[in-house]
């Protein structure tokens, strides 16, 4: 952490400030030059506020060097985190690729979808239950129903299910989900993400509209550290002025994550373009980047879907589109599951 | 609504989408030209899901000409809602100054802070009891003993209370709050806001760091729809590109907002700009562009402060920047409920 | 400028890194903690480019602490920048409003304009000779002609004359004009930029729509590092995802500006909003919030304007919001010129 | 085009409306329901400013329908545009790969690049010698001596080159350039644009910093409606309020530009993240994506490059991915013109 000083600071609130700052676990360097004043905190300074230290009455600005996540942080751990999933191996260098509709709408939708995504390659199955709606006025999920129909949906193909939670309250409800979700717009419901912390399951965390690949960082770091180390990072697309897409889907932030924090990363261009059409270009180009998992949104019956219907592909489209990603992920390193597994 | 039809679109496409139509409460215009095929929906089409109509295999596209909102409409509901709020009536062209710390810390902290504000002519208090801090390792809040001592700090001042909820869970512990915020991350929130919406307090609503004003309006609407009718909007910053200022503080919305709801409009000078400088030119900028009230974080020792310490003013400052805002709300015309009820 | 070394970082490396410092006027202190390195420069880094240090191999980051603007920098120059435009002291303590419309039209429609605006108390006139549209099929600008009418609308209102400038090939053209506009657009065309200093003109240069703040003073940087000190900045809103307002008009520009620079800031709420209604709120908490100049599109006849038609006032509007502009900025300390120079 | 006409307009307003509507080539069709009243509009819109029916006074809103550009419209044109660049067909389902410095610095920095990334696969070269900086005191570029450097490389290696222009004025250096680029700042300098069409050369047309993609087509119409039909439109990253890269690759422009346009696709993942180690993967992603040319930027020793050492590759990491890129390429059909015409 580097504290640039006001020129008007006195020494004696200098002082208080260097007395302030002894509390923590860092050694300080002063450096003074003609026109400025810096500190500089070597050490951890993971549990000092930036915004504590840009308070003192001497500071002009205060910029981190070091990051403010530690569970997270590929520097203290850098060996990838490996989690198993129904028996998929997710983040070892295996490709796995979520699939199944927007919401679970009824058994029939869902078995069907779920059959054909499997015969397809997916290797897990998506749906969901709670579904957050900007309206009040659109169809809020069938809630424990649909989870129910989940949990068939996996007897019938094997696919380990991934949904939804929007409230910790409803978590008792998760207890035989394999993959618990946590949308774009609860990555920053802290309670949510401490109860999470203390359940054993894995977390598919996605990235909020606008937040920063260090808040989704950090966020990840709220689930870790209340103990739950099973954290997937998802990039879902970022709100920018761009009006063409739904959201503009960073991939950078796939080999960057790689490169800040040892958790697996995920994919999932239905959501970023909102677009069928653009569903399966961005979804190889996700693949070329190297990320770890695909989400992928897959309906029986898209024009008749009870929601996000022009983002979903045909089981049909689906599985041309999987035959492209099957051959890319091994070129890159990083096979389907699938094929490894057969 | 306008729906835009694919050029390839069948007779049997548009036929079927027709029907389907039918089921809603509009009336259907069919503009053919040479290029291009149209369909016009008049009515209420609040009820129609958007993406539900572009998922349809002969729709090119859709845009929505009407408000998705309806209680939180002017054009269905002329006249300002007007509140009151410990006596103080908000929302009717008289301005309340909502001001106090960010974290409530200490009994001692908050009492001395609150009856600073009220001598200075702050209306209402605010102190966060729940805090949501982007890290799990910052000050999270004093949860109920805050909301205990913001009681006694009404006791003592005769200032109405405002204080932030995090999770549905907690409503009972505002029980006796003035009145309940929805912090910026928890704007779509939606299980927070049904539960706001069964219960008779207001709510003040602070829009999200990359909401639109629709989105905003949507949310207000979550709480509207369950019959809680009391929901005062919070311009607060939006994030944007530019790293000078925490976020970007959207003036604009004041009047955008008056022109599209009946509901009261706040503005946040102090997490918008994160700078103490920036705060009173900005509050001052709020008042004469129409707010109905202002939020401000006071605190009796900023530089010692727990959270937010560059962004709260002194008693001192926030006494000289209430003459200015008292001067420039009386000549926009609305003036300081203080001044009008001495 | 802070340097943060990488942890592989060899002594050779460094050893080079300190030896190429060292050609810059600047001295280098070496902080070494257990996990990190990190130099310290103090001394004049204008002259660095912050993208070539990052580029040395030893190298994993590097922070600017000290702006890299000299000219434009209120640290070097704590006293404003006053100018005499046509006689109208403007950036030292008077409010200058420029008004008139979007394009020049016609003869008729620009003098009738002209009169109107300096009856309602305009201090400056406004028009566009040179258009940048983003249609190349759309009115482009009357060229040469406009801008022989404008100094004929001089002649007859003596209100000084600012119109924009699209490319330095053109600048002859401009020779009895009072103030060059640099549109947005034009804000990083470097090479007119350059002619501009060379030329003794004041010159109103309008912030990019996405430049950050510190890339608008870079700009006036380009203009007064040629000579010409003569530089007004504009903020007109900039590009963000809310689609309300066809830009987001950033306020807090202003303070913020008046700490960084010396230079006179100037506010357009007309381009900023797009939208009529807006005009005038924005207008008001321009003012509220400090700025030297205002600028406002008014047409005489805005239903058949050729250009930008839903975002100008009737003369009669211009009118009631220069009442209210000369009440308030009478109060916040800045009184319109006109009234100071009855 | 759809007009939504103010429930309070006056049938002689519409009168007024639609007899200026007659203008234009276009049918009119009036919808009018309970609520609302709206004009549809079918036929060539182009001509039809949307800002000038926003402006008539019974008019609320407007929406486009149709996209405002004619030439560049892959509606009209729906067969590819291919383009011959020194004997390399481009466009035309060949993968080409601009490779070279930032900056032109000296003959044998630029000579011993060209050697070196022709070797490894690259099929043409870049050299920026007029460099547009954000800062006066940054290294501006060699001008017409580096152009002649650029020319004698060509010689050397036999690959076409590609420099970009700043300023129309300088055009007849360009005479004996390949391909001429214009940069993001410049992508809306139309005094530019207008003189590119006028020449008979290849354009390289970055996207603004925050341009929409219909904006950059219309960039584009701006070229070719003045007579030069070969535009190719390049994705280099937009802004947005993520700091982790310089900008964010958006590239879900490639698939939506190729349903857009007939034009070529470029992608440049070296300004778009300005990180080395993105480079590789984000080059891999776009050539998944679909494009049609990749620029990238290859220095022989970037850690003393005069410009961006930071995002320059080496020619050995260059040789890496270049291998890389080549199976890519071959895999999504649209293999590397080198490997087809070797």
């Amino acid at each position: 952490m580097v504290v640039i000083l006001k020129n008007t600071s006195t020494e004696e609130q200098i002082g208080e400030l260097l007395k302030w700052l002894g509390k923590f676990n860092v050694s300080t360097h002063f450096v003074e030059g003609t026109h400025q004043k810096i500190i500089g905190l070597i050490g951890d300074t993971t549990t000092i506020d930036i915004d504590d230290v840009a308070a003192k009455d001497c500071v002009e600005s205060v910029r981190r060097v070091q990051e403010p996540y530690k569970n997270a942080n590929r520097r203290f751990h850098p060996d990838n985190t490996v989690m198993d999933i129904g028996g998929r191996e997710t983040g070892g260098g295996k490709l796995q690729v979520i699939a199944g509709p927007c919401s679970v709408e009824t058994r029939e939708q869902l078995i069907t979808t779920a059959v054909a995504v499997k015969q397809a390659g997916a290797t897990m199955l998506r749906g969901g239950a709670f579904k957050p709606r900007t309206s009040p006025y659109a169809f809020q999920g069938l809630g424990k129903e649909g989870i129910d129909i989940l949990i068939e949906a996996r007897k019938v193909t094997g696919l380990p299910i991934v949904t939804e939670i929007m409230d910790a309250k409803d978590l008792e409800l998760f207890a035989d989900v394999d993959v618990i979700q946590v949308g774009a717009r609860n990555m920053q419901n802290f309670t949510l993400l401490k109860e999470l912390g203390r359940c054993d399951k894995p977390v598919l965390l996605k990235r909020g509209l606008s937040a920063t690949l260090q808040e989704l960082l950090m966020s990840a770091e709220y689930i870790m550290s209340e103990g739950n180390s099973k954290v997937i990072l998802c990039e879902r697309g970022i709100r920018t002025y761009e009006p063409a897409t739904r959201n503009t889907l960073d991939l950078s932030a796939v080999p960057l994550l790689h490169q800040k924090t040892h958790l697996p990363v995920c994919v999932d261009p239905s959501h970023a373009t909102g677009i069928v059409s653009l569903v399966e270009p961005m979804a190889l180009a996700a693949v070329a980047a190297g990320c770890d998992l695909l989400e992928i949104e897959v309906h029986n019956d898209p024009k008749n879907a009870w929601s996000d219907g022009a983002q979903q592909l045909t089981p049909a489209q689906f599985g041309e589109t999987m035959k492209k990603i099957m051959s890319i992920s091994g070129f890159v390193g990083k096979p389907l599951w699938n094929e490894v597994n057969k």
